[in-house]
C-alpha cells in the first residue's frame, strides 16, 4: 500500500525545473567544500509532524487526509512505520527522528506502554535494516500526557519524576537498540505557569539530578549517542527553563554537565526567544556546543511556534554558514525538519512538496554559504575590522599583557581615536548577490 | 565642493559586478512590462535621513562624518541643499522628499522661520530647474519642536493647533512652488501618552477639521498634489491615531475624507503594527488608496522604527507585486527611501552604498514580481482556488442572488463538502526559484 | 447529580473574608451610581471554556477532571446543560453564552446536526424557564470543523459559504427561540494564511454579503438581538480581517453595515492587536459601537490567546470606567467570562474559584471606576487640559469657524506658546490610591 | 537658589492623603519585618534621568523645563550637583547614582575630561559630607560618545578598548573616593549590529579580560564595592551580550567571574528580554547573585526601554517579595529609580511627583510582600505542592539516592499517578485581597 500516491523517488532536476516533484537545488551527490550535500546536510524527517500530527490547532480539528487514519491502536502505529519508510524513500532522506509516544500508543500501564513500544521498535529496526535508513535521534515525550501537567523532571510530584525517569530509561534503551546517533531532551513542561506556586530552585536541582542519571544510565548500557538539550523559551509553558542557548549553557555549567551535552538548536525556538537562528547557532558554536538543528521557521508576526517548513534563504544561508564553520560541520547531528505543513495544506502530497521546499532551501543555503566562505567575503570583513587586535596594544590585550595602568597610559597619549565604518548595507547587498548568483 | 568624494554617477553593471559603486540590478532604462525601471520605481532620497540626521540614537551622540557639519544656521541649510543635489546626481535618482524643518532652521518667531524657509525653497527651486530633479513630496515636521509635545492637530492646546495650521499652510504653498507631486501627513505626535488624561473624541474631531482645512486651502491655491496619510502605530507616541491603513481608512470614511486622501505606506510602520508590508499595500490597493511608499525595512526582533535600507528581496518582491497590480502602478507616488544608514556606517560613502543596496533590491523585486505576473504564477493559483464563485451557487452569491433560505436549501443537500489544499509550501518554493532565476 | 460538589451558592462576605468560596467584592445587590452591581455587570459564563473545553493545548491532552466526561454523544450534551445550570446557580450568575457546536455534537449531515441542536436548545429552554437564567448571546462555531479550513464567509469554496449561511440561519432561529439578547460574529478563520494564494477583495465582499444576509434574516424572523462583531487580529489565522475595533469599523462603514453592528470587545484580543483593553473599549465607545465585552486577560509576554480569568485590577478598573461612561453602560451586552482555568487548575472547583476571582475583580473595578467618576478625578484633568478649546481661537476651531488664514494670522502674533504638563505620574499614583482605598 | 520651587521635605501622611506632595505609603521609619522601610528600600535617585536628561526622544527635542539649563559647561555641572542634593533632601532619599559623563562634561582630551570629573567629584564629596547622603553606585558611560560606536570592552578597535579601560580606572578611583557601595557595568554597546561583520568569540573574550582587569584594579586600590552586571537584551544595540540574568550568569561562569559579580536587575530590561521583573530577580536570587535593582517599568505594548516610574503594584509587590526572601534583603544594593518622567511631564515638580509615585508604589509593595510572607500565603502553597519530595521516593531523589533503576522499579508499580491542582486563579484572587487590604 502507498500512502503518498506511489510516487517515484524525487530527483534533482536543477533550478529551472518546473516539476513540483523534483529538487531544484538539492543534488545529494554534488560535492561542496569537499563533502557531498548529503553528507553536509544529513536531512531527517520528523515523525511527529509527518506521521502523527493531523492539522489540529487550538481552534480546530485535524484536516490532514492520511491513509493510515483508517487504522487505530497498534495497527495505526504499524501503518505509520510503513508510511515513514515510504516517505524517506520518496525524499531520498537518510534519517528520521521520533518521540517515544509518536511511534506507539500508551497502554493502561507503563508495562503495556513499554510492550507497545518494543513491538514498534522492533518493526522499525527491521525497516532500517532493509532500507539502510538511520535514526538521527529519539527522545521521550514527557509533555502530552496529563500526568506531566506540572512538568516531568521539574514536576512538583515525585511520582511523576519517577515515571519520567522510567520513560527516559526505556527511550535510551531503544536509542541504543536502533543505533540512534543522538538523544534529545526538550522540556516543554519543564518550566512554570506562575512563580506564585513554584519552587524554581528545587525544580532546577531536580532537572540536573535527572540529567546526571540519564548520563549515568547511557554510560551503563553503552549507549554512546550525542546528548542534546533543545532550548525553547515558552509554549506550552509560560516560561521554560531551557529558554535559549545561553540560558541552557548557564544551567549546564552550574551543574557540571557541560561535557555531556550539546545543543539541538531550532530556528523557531530562537525567534520566540528574541534571537535570530544564526545567533543561537553562533552562541552554541563558540561554546563548543553546536550539536544538531531543528530546521523550520517561524512567523515573526505570530507569537507561537508555527513550525513552518524553512524557505527563507537568508535564514538557511546564515544557518549553513555557522554549520560550515563549526568544527566537523553538523557532525553526528543533522538537519531535522521539525516542521509541519500548514493546516490548509492537507493533502499527503503537500508533505512531499514541503520537504522538497525545505531541502532545496537548505541546499541553496549550503551553496551560498560555501561560496561566501570560499571567497572569504565575510572573513575578510572581520579580519580587517579587528586588525588592531593583531599587533601593538591590541595584541597585548589579547595576550593578557595589558592592565588598567598600561591601558590608561596608552589612552592618555592616543588622541583622537579613529574608528572604521561597519559597512552593514554594503555587506547586505553583496549577500543578496551571492544568494542570486551562486 | 563635493560632500561624497567626487564620485561618478553610479552605473548599471549587472548582477556579477563586484564594483561596490555600481548597480547590479537597477538598470534605469530597462523596460519591464512596458515601462522603464525608472518609470516604475520613481526613487526618491529622503532629506531627513541623508542630510539632516547624524546617527544619534537615544543612547548616543551622532557618529556621521558629514562635510556640511562645518557650517551652522542658514549656511548649513544651504550646504545641505548642495549635498542633496550632489547625491541625487551620483545615484541618478530623480526625486527627493523633505519636511519643512529638514531644509531650514527655525527662527525665534514663526515669521523668521518662514523667511528661512523661503530662502531655502528658492535655492532648491533653482537647483531643481538646473538639474531636472523633482520633489516627490514635502510635509511639515510637527513633532520635533517641544511645542508639539501634546500633538499638533490633536494637541490639547488650541494655540498649538493654530501654529500647526500656519505651518501646513506654508508647506502647501511651498509644495505648490516646487511642483511637489504629493503632500504627506505623518502624525508622530497625533496620539496619546495615556488615556487617563486624553479626550480622544475631541482630538480626532480636530484632526478631521484640520485635514478638511488643508484640503480647502490646497484647492484655494491650486495645489493639486496627491494628499497622503502615512500610518504608523506608535513611536514616538504610545499610541498613534493613524495606527495602520485600515484604521486610517476608518477615520477617513467617518469624516468624509476618503476622496481626498491616499496612503503613503511604510514597510517598517507596517511591521510595527503587526502586519507585513505587502498586507498594508494590499489593503490600501483594494480600497483604491495606494498612493506612495516609504521604502525601508525593520528588524522583527526590535520594537522600534529601525528604518533600515530595504534589502530583503522577499519584501521588495511582494511590495512590487502589489504596486504592479495597482491601477497605474505607483502613479504620482514613488519609492522614497525613508531609511537611514546604521549608526556604525558613518562614512559619507555608506549613504551611497546604502541607496545602491535599496535600489538594487527594489529593482530585483520589480523583475521578480513582473515575471510572476507575466507567468501568471499566483494569478493561476487564485483563479483555481476561487473557481467555485464563478458559476452555480458561488456565482449567485457574488451576484447578490442568494439568501439564507436558498443557501440553506443548497447546503442541506450538498454532503460532503470537499476543499482543495492551499499549497502554501509549494508556492513558497516556486517563489524562491523566481527570486533566484529571473 | 452534582458536577461541582454540591456547593452552596457563593455569597458576598466582604474584602476581609478568607473563605475561598465567598465573594470579597462582588455584592450583587450593592447599589453603585444608581444601579446594582448585578445590573451593571450582567455577568455571563462561557459554555465553551467551562463545559466543553478540557485543558488540551497544542502540546498536550486534556487534564480537566469533569464529571460529565463519563458520557458521550447526546448524553454528554445533556449532562453539560445540567452542569451549566448548576454552575450558574452556584455563582449566582444570570447569563450564559454559547456557540452552537458547544451545546450539541455534529451529526453526519447538516440535518442530523440541526436535530441534535434542536433537542438541546429545547432542554436549555426548559432550564431557563425553571431558573430564570438568560442567554446573553449565542453564535455559530465556524472554525473548528475541517470544512472551514479556508474560512466560512470568506472561504475560497462556495459550498462552504452556503453551509455557513445555513448554520447561521439556524443559530439565529435558536437565538430567537431562547431570547438571546445579542448575537456574536467572531471569525476565527475569516482571514488568510498567506496573501500568495488569497483574493482578499473577494473575501471581504463576500463577508459583507454574508452579514447583510444575516441582518435581513434576523429581521425576517423578528429576532431583534443586538448584532456584535468580535475583533481579533490573528490566531488561529495568520491574519484575521476583524483585526481590531478600528479595522472592523472601517469594514462596517465601507459596506454600509454600521447601523446594524456593535462590538464585542475582548481584553486578550485587544492586547494581541497591540492595544490595551481600555483603548479598544474607548474606540468603540466614541464611535457608538460599544456593545458587550469578553472579560479575560492575556499574558503580555506570550503571543497567543491565553484567555486567563481577569484579575488585573488596573484593567478591570479602566474597562469599567469606559463602560460607565458609555451611554446606557453595558446596555444589552454583558461581562462574559471568555476565560478558561489554567491547564494546571484541573479540578471542578477551580472553575468556581476562577469565576469568583473574575467577578471580584470586575466588581472592584466597578467600585473604583465609579468613585473616580463621582470624584471627577480624570474628568477634571481633562477639562483642565483641553480648556483652550472652550473659548477664543479654540472655540472657533471646534465650531468650524476657523480656517488656515485665520489660524495663521493668530499664530503669527502668538509667541511664545505655553503648554501644560500632562502629569501622567501624579495621575497614576492617585489611581493606585483609589484602587486601594475605595 | 532652588530648582524645585523651595519645596518642603515630603512627609508621610497616609493612604487617604490628597496632598500630591505627601507620601501615602512610604513611611521611612515604619518597621516592617524588623527593619524600617528606609533600611529595606534604600532608595536612590538616578542622576542621568533627573539632572542630565531633558525629555528628548528620537523624534523630538527636549521639553523639560529645568533651572540649570541657563548654565553651560562646568557651571552647568555644578548647578546639577546643587539640584541633585536639593532633590535628595526634598524626597528624603539617602542615595544617588551616576555615570561619569552625567556629572561632568568631556574635555577635548582624556586628561581634561578627568580634570573636569575631579572637580565635580570633589564638589559632590563636600555635599555628601554636609548632608549625609550616600552614593549607591557609580559607573562609566561608555556608550554615548561616538568613539564607542562599535562597543567599549567589546569594540573592534583596540584603541577604544584602551580608552574604556582608562575610563573605568578613573571611575573606580572616584567610586572609592566617594565611598560608593556598588559599581555597575551596563554595556549598552557591548553587543552587535549584525553578525555578518562580528567576531563574537573575540569580543566576549575581551569583555572577560576587561572585567578581570577591573576586579584586579579595584583590589589594588582597596575599593571594596559590590560589582554589578546589569543585563539588557537590546537597545541601543541590536543584540547585547548581557541579554538577561541567565545569559550573564553563563558568561560569568565560563570566564571564572562568578565570585566577583552580582546582578543589578532592571524591570524594563527584564520585560524587553521577555521576562517578568520577578523572574529575573528570582533567577538572580537562587544563584546567589541578586545585588541591586533599577526600579522602573516598561510598557508591554512598546518595544523599547520606556523607563517609566514604577507604579504597578503587582510588579512592586512581587519584586519586594523576592528581595525579602533574598539573604540580607537588598544588602549593599538599593532601589534605584532608573526612571524618567514622561516627555509630557516637563515641569520640575513632575520629577517630585514621579519619585513620590515610585516610592509609594515600592513601599506598598513592601507592605504587601511582608504580609504575604508573615501569613505564609505562598510559602504554604509551595510546601504543600512539593510535599512529595520530603519523604519516600521524593526524598531519595533529592538526597541523590535514586537512579533510573530504582525509579523505574517504583514507577512500574505506581499506577495511577495523581496530581494536585496548581490553583493559580485562587492564588491570584488572594493576592488582590492582600494588595487592597494590607
Amino acid at each position: 500500500m502507498s500512502y503518498f500516491g506511489n510516487l517515484d523517488k524525487v530527483k534533482f532536476e536543477g533550478k529551472q525545473s518546473t516539476n513540483p516533484l523534483a529538487f531544484k537545488f538539492y543534488n545529494p551527490d554534488q560535492v561542496v567544500l569537499g563533502k557531498t550535500m548529503r553528507e553536509h546536510l544529513r536531512f531527517a524527517v520528523a515523525y511527529w509532524h509527518s506521521f502523527t500530527a493531523n492539522g489540529t490547532d487550538p481552534f480546530g480539528a485535524g484536516t490532514a487526509i492520511r491513509g493510515w487514519d483508517q487504522y487505530s491502536g497498534m495497527d495505526l502505529a504499524k501503518a505509520r512505520v510503513e508510511a515513514c519508510f515510504e516517505l524517506l524513500n520518496i525524499l531520498d532522506v537518510d534519517y528520521f527522528a521520533f518521540h517515544d509516544r509518536d511511534i506507539a500508543p500508551e497502554g493502561s500501564t507503563l508495562q503495556e506502554t513499554n510492550q507497545n513500544l518494543d513491538v514498534i521498535v522492533s518493526l522499525i529496526k527491521d525497516n532500517m535494516k532493509a532500507t539502510g535508513k538511520k535514526l538521527l535521534w529519539n527522545t521521550a515525550n514527557m509533555f502530552s500526557n496529563p500526568r506531566f501537567v506540572h512538568g516531568a523532571a521539574t514536576t512538583s510530584n515525585a511520582d511523576v519524576f519517577a515515571y519520567a525517569a522510567a520513560q527516559v530509561k526505556k527511550a535510551l534503551e531503544h536509542g541504543k537498540e536502533l543505533g540512534a546517533e543522538n538523544y534529545v531532551f526538550w522540556g516543554g513542561r519543564e518550566g512554570y505557569e506562575t512563580l506564585l506556586n513554584t519552587d524554581m530552585g528545587l525544580e532546577l536541582d531536580n532537572l540536573a539530578r535527572f540529567l546526571h542519571m540519564a548520563v549515568d544510565y547511557a554510560k551503563e548500557i553503552g549507549f554512546d549517542a550525542q546528548f542534546l538539550i533543545e532550548p525553547k523559551p515558552k509554549e506550552p509553558s509560560k516560561h521554560q527553563y531551557d529558554f535559549d542557548v545561553a540560558t541552557s549553557l548557564s544551567f549546564l555549567q552550574k551543574y557540571d554537565l557541560m561535557k555531556h551535552f550539546k545543543m539541538n538548536v531550532e530556528a523557531n525556538h530562537a525567534t520566540l526567544a528574541g534571537h535570530t537562528f544564526e545567533h543561537e547557532l553562533h552562541v552554541a558554536r563558540i561554546n563548543g556546543a553546536l550539536g544538531s538543528i531543528d530546521a523550520n521557521q517561524g512567523d515573526y508576526l505570530l507569537g507561537w511556534d508555527t513550525d513552518e517548513f524553512p524557505t527563507d534563504l537568508y535564514s538557511t544561508t546564515l544557518a549553513m554558514y555557522e554549520i560550515l564553520q563549526n568544527e566537523g560541520g553538523i557532525g553526528r547531528g543533522g538537519v531535522n525538519f521539525d516542521a509541519k505543513v500548514r493546516r490548509s495544506s492537507f493533502d499527503p502530497i503537500d508533505v512531499v512538496y514541503a520537504h522538497i521546499a525545505g531541502m532545496d532551501s537548505f541546499a541553496r543555503g549550503l551553496q551560498v554559504a560555501a561560496k561566501l566562505l570560499e571567497d572569504r567575503v565575510l572573513t575578510n570583513v572581520i579580519d580587517d575590522r579587528y586588525a588592531s587586535f593583531k599587533s601593538g596594544i591590541g595584541a597585548d590585550i589579547v595576550a593578557g599583557k595589558a592592565n588598567f595602568h598600561s591601558l590608561e597610559a596608552y589612552a592618555l597619549q592616543n588622541n583622537p581615536i579613529v574608528n572604521k565604518s561597519g559597512r552593514t548595507e554594503l555587506i547586505k547587498n553583496i549577500l543578496n548577490q551571492y544568494i542570486i548568483n551562486v
